[in-house]
C-alpha cells in the first residue's frame, strides 16, 4: 500500500485517483491553491502541462524523495500540430529539470480517462505504460496498480518519454477527429 | 484495383504484399539489384531506412508522380536509444525532400510482419495508420487496402509520421524486451 497525492481533481486525476484506491492504496487530493504538505510517497501532477511546470517550480523542496508521476501531454492546443517542449525533450523531462530530487516518473499520458475508469480498451485491459530513471520508482508504481484492475508495463528509461508523449498525441488527434473514441484508442496486447 | 511496386522481399515486403493481393491489386517486387522499371501506381519502400534514402536518391525521375509508401522505423540500432532522423523531423519526410514530386505516405510502420499476416493484433483488426500531405494518395491508399482484411485510419498530414515513427519506435523497443509479443503490439480501437 502507498500513500498517494494527487494534484488535480479533474477527470483525470479521479480516474486515477479511483484506480489507486482499487489497488488498496491510501489517496487525497490538493486542488489548486491548497496548501502543500502531508505528501504521500506518491504524488501525480494530474494537471495540464503549463501547471504542472508551476508546481515544480513552486515546490521544490516539498517534493525531494518523492515518486512524482507526469501524466501530461504537452500539445500546443491552438494548433493541435506540434507539442510544446523541444523536439529532442518531452514534458517529463523538463520536470525533471527542475525536480533533480524527485523519482520522475512519465505514466497515465497514454490512457483516456474513459479507459482508466473501465479498465478495458476494446476487450483488451487498459495498461499504463511507465517510463523513469529510476528502477525503485517504477517497482513502487507496479506494486500499487497490482490489485488496480489496470495492467503497468515498464517502457524503459524516461527518455522514452519522448515516445509516449507522441504516442499520446497521435491518440488525441485521432480521437479528436473522430477517427477513433475517446472511450478507445491504442490498446496494449501482450 | 491498383498496381503496386514493393521494393523489397523481407518479412514485411511479402506481408505487404500478401495484404494488397487480397484486398484484388496487382502485385509485383523489386529486389535488390533489379532494373527499375514498369512501376506501379503505388511503390511500396520496403526496405530498412539507409536503403530507402538510397532508392530515392537513384530514381527521382521514375518515383514522379507516385504513390510512394514509406514504412520505415528509423531506429539507430547499435543503441535501440534514438532515431537517426532529426527530432523535428521524420523519415518519411527526409524522404519527400529527395522526391518533392511524389505522393509520400507513412504506413505499415505501425504493424508488425506478424499482424499484418494474421489481420489480427489480439482480438482487433490490425489496422494501417497512414500520414500524407496527399488525400488522393490515401483514398487510394484506403480503396486498395478495402478488401484486404486490414484496416486503415487516416492519420493526418505527413508531419504526423513524427509520431507514428515514435510509435513504431516505442512498439519496437517493448518487442525486444519482451514486454510484448512480436506477436502482439498495439491495438487500434475505435
Amino acid at each position: 500500500m502507498a500513500a498517494i497525492t494527487i494534484f488535480g481533481k479533474g477527470n483525470m486525476g479521479q480516474a486515477i485517483g479511483d484506480v489507486f484506491k482499487q489497488g488498496g492504496n491510501q489517496v487525497s487530493y490538493l486542488g489548486n491553491g491548497d496548501p502543500v504538505k502531508n505528501l504521500g510517497d506518491i504524488v501525480v501532477l494530474a494537471v495540464p502541462y503549463p501547471a504542472a511546470i508551476s508546481i515544480a517550480k513552486a515546490n521544490p523542496t516539498a517534493l525531494v524523495g518523492k515518486i512524482v508521476i507526469d501524466i501530461t501531454n504537452p500539445l500546443n492546443f491552438e494548433t493541435w500540430d506540434d507539442l510544446v517542449v523541444p523536439a529532442d525533450s518531452s514534458a517529463a523531462e523538463q520536470l525533471k529539470q527542475l525536480l533533480p530530487d524527485s523519482k520522475l516518473i512519465k505514466g497515465f499520458n497514454t490512457t483516456f480517462a474513459a479507459t482508466l475508469k473501465s479498465r478495458q480498451v476494446g476487450d483488451q485491459q487498459t495498461t499504463v505504460m511507465a517510463a523513469s530513471d529510476s528502477n525503485e520508482a517504477k517497482a513502487t508504481l507496479e506494486a500499487a496498480l497490482k490489485d488496480s484492475g489496470v495492467a503497468f508495463i515498464d517502457a524503459g528509461a524516461l527518455k522514452r518519454a519522448r515516445e509516449l508523449e507522441r504516442f499520446g498525441f497521435l491518440q488525441m488527434t485521432l480521437a479528436a477527429k473522430e477517427k477513433i473514441g475517446w472511450t478507445g484508442g491504442f490498446a496494449i496486447e501482450k
